[in-house]
């Protein structure tokens, strides 16, 4: 066997793919916006090196989605500004530091996501009504769609369409992902999105786990529905939530099994999580600043590209904790500067988070939970301190610190001290660097990168037209069927009707002996007389 | 972003991997014999080329298992011959030969597997015996055991060693490997082995295919029970058999979807369909005889390495179906050569049948279904007929056949003209061609070859110890726990403690109501007087 040649792709395709003349083909992409565009743009750009024709259709009024040279940019008007935006998803985030009761934060939490879901919705009837777009859509001749469920434009287009999709995801609340994949999740071990449960759950975690599925049911309908109602309206026929979910081909979840808790998948979920982590050169002027912090090394300080301003009494805190460390801090903040910034600490409007990541002299990554600098502080091996604001990051801030790599805190109720404290103990805790060292080897341990997996499974379903073989039967079953309901009422009847029977069988004889033995008696008494 | 270097594994692991300076390991390897055992060759092969060393443990009577250059071979007596050997394993082939009732057959298979299990038993026995052996594996130093767990004598000796195991397997009756990876299989849509449903199922195949997990609880422990009876007196303490199932770190599955029916995966379970396709040169003798064939190529004709000898009848029935098509059959046959042998059939001892199964002339192959030889016809897209003849091999076939990719003889029933013009069929009928067509291209566009992938799981758990990260925390949890039965009774309990207290408590306001409605009737009735 000459196994190098053998093992690998069949020569010609290898030799076309390398020329760059493999089969180039045209995606249409749906994005979201905000952080969930970040990852996925680096995909498109890889897929645009691979040849491939990339159209984005985005509103003209977002935060993150910007044209560039390496996809064509379908944008459409909506009625809403750029203002209205940022002040909607500027309200939303600040309600992360508002004290109050859990009814009052469960509210204000819907309410916001309410208002930003609408302009979600809002933009996407826009783009349904926008003839001319649509005419272009229609006439492209695309090979597949590439979108984030997480608004359902993408997937309303694609049946419209009728063409094949790949999902790109971090989850869809409620376990939306997992029914629309016909993924099992026993609730005894797979904890619930929003619970900050373990894989190891005590008794009462577990009656708890087992109920979050009740209101999941239809907690999340305010957020989807209003797209069904769209599809309906638009596509001319009834199309629920899960018609649209489930005619995805492949969905590529940002997860790995170092921070996600092991559960089943299903054939075509694909996880790629740490797709965000390549790295470019540190730019010079943060290159100097991190050479400039002498032997304590430095502190990654980010909430996200979404938070820009919190509270002046937290900043105020915050830069307090921050002071009691040696490190220097870069922190990446656009709001007012504190008055009592400490010298050890640097503003930055923006930093190259993965790439400062990187560098052998950062000591612990301070952060908001995200999935993408979860993923980021993995793939560096740096310990974070972990101060989730919203969504997943509950959760994901659990999932770091039940391996011991990292230590969360209470945004709303931690002090100054609390915040040195946990820094002082990921940095000067070895244990901390230890475990976040084994889970970052384990998940760069890999066959093949997650963006060149990411990028293959684009292209599979663009050659192939879908990925039908990966498509389990469950889906052609109701819930009844799926669970056997009616093949073990069946049985059940079965049984209660043989034991019926059995029972007046055994009846019947009785009775005939009896009678036998009673006439016998009597037959031998009257002899006896 | 330069993405060719940045989605690659670190650039220093490549460069020492490139120099061969990779860390090398060390691995046991304990095979099962036969056609288990060509294909694991095929990964310790690729394995001894990354610079690992590999000892195989073997007894010193086999079928297949030979020593190689590329690995140290440490052979065990055992006290049985090459002829108890070979006599057992034809007896049990023949039986697929013989007519009779589905209880005599039942019995007679039954009593065959018996048979050849005493003969694994007993040379595990002899294994765990040999002082000498297992003191030379004590004091090896191994880095982790490379299994196959049809037989358990592999998994007994990672317990003693402590080491962590690779599983390399097509699978283990009677749902073993569901459970010892606590696997979710939905009985509405995953076939049970042996029932040659598809994932449709009819109402009344439900009903059968959810009993069938009914006799599997008990079923296979004739073949399995005496490795725990074994490993318990070994290991000096209560083994079952799922303790010595559960221990695996990764579970190679050689199996892919195109073939298989789409179901839950866990993420420790990594299939590897087709790890046995990589292609050597054809030797000069074959590219004759092929080249020979003139326009209407060749069939290819095996029933596998396991089947020497078929009744003389069947072997005439077969010349005479095989004489009526156009195409030159080679057909691997060790037996007595049929008197009315037609020209077009050429008797060989031996072939390179994945080599010759890709020569373009190949119109059609004929195999027992085997997975190897299945996976071998998708691998080169060559339709198929198959005389399924034991074991897996009646579901291979239905698998093939339900794709439309191959049609299905009855070996028992089966006249020259049936396979005449099955194998017409399947060469004239474009249908199958185009259905294996689409087949092989699904099942070789994939991101890294699987038996890369394979090298890559075996090395991950010699570099790691295991693959921690990879397991359940099902494993951790009892039936009752794992199906949530003790909280659906608690909650149960509450809700009618709720209902009961509630009830009596209307009970009692009602009584109240009456009786002071009663009182005041009473009252009433007594002024009004």
């Amino acid at each position: 066997m000459a196994p190098g040649l053998s093992a690998s792709p069949p020569a010609v395709l290898l030799l076309l793919s390398l020329l760059g003349l493999a089969a180039a083909g045209k995606l249409l992409v749906v994005p979201a916006d905000g952080s969930h565009w970040l990852s996925m743009r680096e995909l498109l750009n890889m897929l645009q090196q691979k040849g491939h024709e990339v159209v984005v259709v985005a509103p003209e009024v977002t935060l993150h989605i910007k044209p560039s040279k390496n996809f064509v940019m379908k944008m459409y008007p909506v009625p809403y500004t750029q203002e209205d935006l940022k002040k909607q998803f500027q309200a939303f985030f600040h309600f992360s530091f508002e004290q109050g009761s859990f009814l009052e934060r469960f509210v204000k939490a819907y309410h916001g996501i309410k208002r930003i879901t609408y302009l979600g919705v809002s933009s996407c009837g826009h783009l349904l009504q926008n003839k001319e777009l649509i005419r272009y859509l229609e006439e492209s001749k695309f090979d597949a769609v590439l979108t984030d469920p997480v608004l359902l434009c993408g997937a309303i287009l694609a049946k419209h369409l009728s063409l094949p999709s790949v999902y790109f995801l971090r989850g869809i609340p409620c376990g939306l992902d997992f029914d629309a994949t016909q993924c099992p999740r026993p609730p005894s071990y797979v904890p619930r999105g929003f619970t900050q449960f373990t894989d190891h759950m005590t008794f009462f975690q577990r009656v708890k786990n087992l109920l979050h599925d009740i209101p999941d049911i239809f907690l999340c309908d305010f957020a989807f529905e209003p797209y069904s109602k769209l599809a309906s309206e638009f596509l001319q026929q009834d199309v629920a939530v899960q018609d649209l979910l489930r005619q995805a081909s492949v969905w590529l979840m940002r997860s790995d099994f170092v921070l996600e808790y092991p559960r089943p998948l299903m054939p075509n979920i694909i996880p790629i999580g740490g797709v965000n982590c390549a790295h470019k050169e540190l730019p010079q002027e943060f290159e100097a600043m991190v050479n400039a912090s002498g032997e304590h090394g430095i502190v990654v300080f980010s909430l996200g590209s979404m938070v820009s301003e919190i509270p002046m009494k937290k900043a105020m805190e915050i830069a307090e904790g921050l002071g009691a460390v040696p490190q220097t801090v870069l922190w990446r903040y656009t709001g007012k500067a504190p008055p009592n910034l400490p010298k050890n600490v640097k503003l930055v409007k923006w930093l190259p988070q993965n790439d400062l990541l990187a560098h052998p002299k950062t000591r612990a990554f301070i952060t908001h939970g995200g999935s993408h600098g979860v993923y980021e502080g993995i793939c560096n091996a740096v310990p974070m301190v972990l101060m989730p604001l919203f969504g997943d990051q509950m959760d994901n801030a659990k999932r770091v610190e039940s391996r011991g790599a990292g230590l969360t805190l209470n945004i709303l109720e931690m002090t100054s001290t609390d915040i040195s404290n946990a820094l002082k103990a990921v940095i000067n805790d070895k244990k901390y660097k230890e475990n976040i060292q084994r889970l970052s080897d384990l998940h760069l341990d890999r066959p093949i990168h997650p963006l060149d997996l990411a990028v293959h499974w684009v292209e599979f379903v663009m050659r192939h037209k879908g990925a039908p073989h990966l498509r389990p039967a469950a889906h052609d079953l109701n819930w009844v069927q799926y669970h056997s309901l009616d093949v073990i009422a069946f049985l059940a009847a079965v049984t209660l009707l043989f034991l019926f029977i059995s029972f007046k069988c055994c009846l019947c004889c009785c009775c005939r002996c009896c009678c036998k033995k009673g006439r016998t008696g009597k037959a031998t008494k009257a002899k006896s007389h």
